[in-house]
């Protein structure tokens, strides 16, 4: 697998023989190299630096494009693998994932549908079984929402011995999008459903027609969507192009994407894909299945796992989010777990969405440790590995959701580790 | 200038043909012509349909892609003039205005710039005058804000007779995203502002140095930001890159993209920007300077100018924002304004940003005219026409916001009028 073994942007850009004494005085306001007596410094800056470059206040600029594309020297991608690619989270800002960037997992490719013969079927214990078109379903009441994602696999080295990888490797399946679509409620009110009907089979048509068994709880039928469209515009192909169900706080696999056919019934239809992969396996060598919310986590983004920090003023970034509902709190600390402060949480909070968390900090240069805990609106608290493994083994792949733990050695290299 | 001259996509799906009484049917959950008995029937209708085409499901898709791009399927596009585009708002869903779609307007081209070579100076009255690189601005500590930008020239052809255009060309120049940056007050302490510092030269690095005064009122310090994320990654080239300024709830030029120096003073520096344009030409001859408040506006997006309906049900569906704070109600009438019923607000409604309305409506194929009209929490409500050329008059180019008429014709054709 590729990995990621660019140091973050600002050791890039500062010299590791800069003194941590100018940056000190710098971040404090005192900027004594930076400062300059008078704006004709910049014309002496600028004609210096760009003698080897064209200056874009001389040249006209490019004319208006019909669909835009971002900077080339912007480079941020998503880390892929056989079957997934993760967002790049330590490179993003604020809460909405760029659409290019979304996390993608899927089980036999990303299939290319046409919109126009692209059908949803609504079948079994409904009075009235109903094909629809796309354009058909646009056609109904919309609604649109920001909402995470998080494939149920997200953080799983979690589970085993820490190994020195990204933020993006390791928590990197995971995306806030603006999704619109009609409320599944009004599909299977169109389609009369009947009083028996108490989980919903779903599936995807694309080459392996994965198949999720819905129950059809009181969040569900409030919430659950089909979607058809992804941050402002129509869903992306890796994200279920052109209808998917978005089922807001449960594991990724189970918001079908590509969705072609709900079937209604009065029990879980155990399918391949609840049985054999997604379930939880105990201690006791039990499986639990239909383990579907995400519970609350938390993860700072920057610093994360294979930057380089140099002492001196750091704002602390990261998400949190929960299947349950909102963030309440998020705590972090910068000694190892001694002591633990409050972040700021970016406003709009919202339910079942990505939430990002601040705060400032000046590192010392002295070896640490760096965690986030997060809790939600049920009252409950991110746990840590340990109680998390004390319940849950270690025999699960999915699930994951302790505390991680940032190591920052002398040398300001930023590491995945256990504690 | 491009026009378009494509009618929405139901009117493509449904035959002219199509029978009234059979869509009343369906859309009233009847589907007398689309209901079917069982499963089987999918499989039968997928092959006839297919039998030209590759089942999705019987392919293996596309392996991940490190930067992802939209459906070949999806076409929308902004509408290319000579120094702007207009974001196609008749096709969009939610509030975020995805990045490659984001309205622009330039006054010599899109820049290229390098991030590494470009510099912001802040200088004037301060008592510590600054140079920065764009990687020590981030730096400071963040904040994220989704705001809506729009043009001053937007909806300009309402000062005029009544065109037949679509939504796009006459009210695309404004969209919403996702912004993130530094506060300014916070590079305004840095640099030591001085108390005499009442206005501020915004200028960009552009071909045209675009320079705006910018007054340095409570909300301007409390809200401002010098931003170089939207949507969760950089800025687009045609929306700043890598830096521009950001000034919630005012007229889109003075957001000086590019942005490469910020100048503190003690009166407004009258540039050509704010002289020879971008000024309101009043019914006796002069004109106001600094009109920067984008006043409160709606527009019905769907339906809108050049689409076809056909008589039955609709969801009526626009954007509503105001540059002074949040908008509180949006009310529709498709009786010429007889009656006005309250459209839903989609949640979160936020400050000086985009809220999208929706009423279910069901058209009875007579002719009629749509409208919308918004209030915002300062309890200004959007004017009519006549009431705003009454004190307005008819010279300006700018801060058009009355409320839009939609004549729906017999044959469900639907165009722009003046009432």
């Amino acid at each position: 697998m590729n990995e990621d073994r660019r140091v973050d942007s600002e050791s890039a850009h500062h010299a590791p023989a800069a003194s941590p004494l100018n940056r000190r005085q710098f971040l404090a306001g005192g900027a004594s190299l930076l400062a300059i007596s008078a704006s004709p410094a910049l014309a002496g800056v600028q004609a210096e630096e760009r003698s080897d470059a064209i200056d874009p206040t001389r040249v006209p600029g490019a004319s208006p494009r019909s669909y835009g594309e971002r900077s080339p020297f912007e480079k941020q991608t998503r880390l892929v693998a056989n079957a997934s690619s993760t967002t790049p989270l330590q490179d993003l800002q604020g809460i909405i994932t760029p659409s290019a960037l979304h996390f993608e997992r899927h089980h036999n490719g990303v299939p290319a549908i046409d919109p126009a013969r692209h059908r949803l079927l609504i079948h079994g214990l409904v009075d009235r079984p109903m094909i629809f078109t796309v354009e058909e379903l646009k056609r109904f009441p919309s609604v649109s929402r920001v909402a995470f994602l998080e494939c149920s696999g997200n953080s799983r080295d979690g589970w085993d011995k820490a190994q020195d990888l990204t933020v993006r490797h390791l928590h990197g399946l995971t995306s806030t999008s603006e999704w619109t679509g009609i409320k599944l409620s009004t599909l299977l009110e169109a389609a009369e459903i009947r009083r028996q009907a108490t989980w919903m089979l779903a599936e995807g048509g694309d080459a392996a027609a994965l198949t999720r068994s819905v129950p059809l709880t009181d969040d569900v039928l409030n919430e659950a969507m089909v979607c058809y469209g992804q941050n402002g515009e129509a869903l992306r192909p890796e994200q279920g192009y052109p209808l998917r169900l978005l089922l807001p706080g449960f594991e990724g696999n189970i918001n079908v994407k590509w969705l072609r056919r709900l079937k209604l019934g009065s029990a879980p239809f155990m399918t391949r894909w609840e049985t054999a992969t997604y379930t939880d396996l105990m201690p006791d060598g039990k499986a639990y299945q239909f383990s579907l919310v995400m519970e609350a986590k938390s993860v700072i983004m920057r610093p994360s796992g294979k930057q380089r920090l140099h002492p001196g003023f750091h704002e602390i970034q990261g998400l949190a989010w929960s299947g349950r509902g909102c963030i309440t709190t998020v705590d972090v600390t910068v000694d190892a777990g001694r002591t633990w402060q409050a972040a700021r949480l970016q406003e709009p909070v919202l339910p079942k969405c990505h939430t990002r968390f601040r705060l400032p900090w000046r590192w010392d240069g002295q070896e640490t440790i760096i965690q986030s805990r997060c809790t939600d609106d049920t009252g409950y608290r991110q746990p840590t590995r340990e109680s998390l493994i004390k319940v849950r083994g270690t025999h699960s792949s999915y699930h994951y959701n302790g505390i991680q733990s940032w190591k920052i050695e002398r040398n300001g290299i930023v590491k995945n580790v256990h504690v």
